[in-house]
């Protein structure tokens, strides 16, 4: 029997929803999400106002689809640069992922400003896809933790334990990468974290003003995370 | 002789200046920057709209004044931080500021979006008082670098030169801190983007949704950071 296929109301309808997304998002690169307006978005559709809202009740209710949407999206292409590297090693992966997160920053800010600074998304439940990238992250620094020979600390003598985090992610976490510590969870996270913070300030503009060189400051930090690994 | 005191009229202005950029930071803090409508605050402080604009011809004229006196005052507050510190030395001054960072993206998210991660920064120059607490950091990591010993690396050895980095930034970190190298620049930033990277993932509500201890997670990345820079 297989999958019922959708019927022709549905497909016209899962089509409708992605013009909408996209015009969002082009409204968002022109403006800022200040700029999304539910009624604009149907005024260039050709949609009357009634019509989107049977779509999407809210401007929030779409900027929310949108944010679930971009974080699905930078974690394919996450796991794509990670897979294009993961022959030379979780070091070399993890180097190509840092890469490809700056690279989107910087050709997207409007995007990365909707997925990582957006007000709207305070309170709100973080989308499933946003755990991707440090879940991926997480195996590699498992993996260049074993790689550098040493041992990981014994359990309860490292200062953390799964209970230091959420549970839904640990969960996702282990079910991925069953070799997994505590630590190289908080390690991926540190990672992340020190990638976000050079990503953000450059993406925003604060870099440029200190720096002329971001890249190599970015290269520097990861290349020495990752010494600190034991892994490069 | 002295500075000539206001004119009764200056003194007046200034008054209703300030009242003015409290009113919105009282409007911002309820509702983020797309809140912030003159309008909105002219009617609070009972004034016409017109008068408003004599004082600010543009919304985004009253953001921009807002985010560099929010500079300002952060970076007065960590200043202050370090102060406390000193007699412990430069780590622990590190430490104060970067706990002392945190504390306040905390307690203030809304400033933090402001000074951070507003759109309106991007193509604006930044404020001069945004340099203050980078400037600052790179004072203490040339302290801890002095004191772990070992030498720096050779000029031409290391990897970064004064002209890796915006003249402007570099006058102002060389006047205050004359003893200070580029690789001294380079950490300082390196750091100020981890501090960033992790304050920002916490209040924006993502590091929340991964960790129960994001406090932990803070300290572990500042201590690690202060190791490698042999300091602590």
């Amino acid at each position: 029997m297989g999958i019922p296929r959708k019927s022709r109301r549905e497909r016209l309808r899962a089509h409708t929803t992605s013009q909408i997304k996209a015009t969002a998002l082009d409204h968002l690169a022109g403006g800022g999400s200040g700029a999304l307006s539910l009624r604009a978005i149907a005024r260039e559709m050709g949609m009357t106002a009634g019509a989107i809202y049977s779509y999407f009740d809210t401007r929030e209710a779409l900027i929310t689809a949108l944010i679930a949407d971009l974080h699905t999206a930078l974690a394919d292409l996450l796991e794509a640069a990670c897979r294009g590297a993961a022959q030379e090693g979780p070091a070399a992966a993890v180097f190509a992922l840092g890469h490809a997160y700056r690279d989107w920053g910087i050709s997207h800010p409007r995007h990365f400003h909707l997925i990582h600074g957006h007000p709207a998304g305070e309170g709100q439940p973080v989308p499933e896809a946003a755990h991707r990238a440090p879940a991926l992250l997480t195996g590699l620094v498992a993996a260049c933790l074993r790689l550098r020979g040493a041992p990981e600390p014994a359990a309860g003598t490292h200062p953390y334990g799964w209970d230091d985090f959420e549970p839904g992610f640990v969960a996702r976490v282990r079910a991925a990468h069953p070799e997994a510590s505590p630590a190289a969870l908080a390690g991926a996270l540190r990672l992340w974290a020190r990638m976000q913070g050079l990503v953000s300030l450059e993406v925003y503009g604060h870099l440029g003003a200190q720096t002329r060189q971001p890249s190599k400051l970015f290269h520097a930090e990861m290349r020495q995370s990752l010494l600190a690994l034991g892994a490069c």
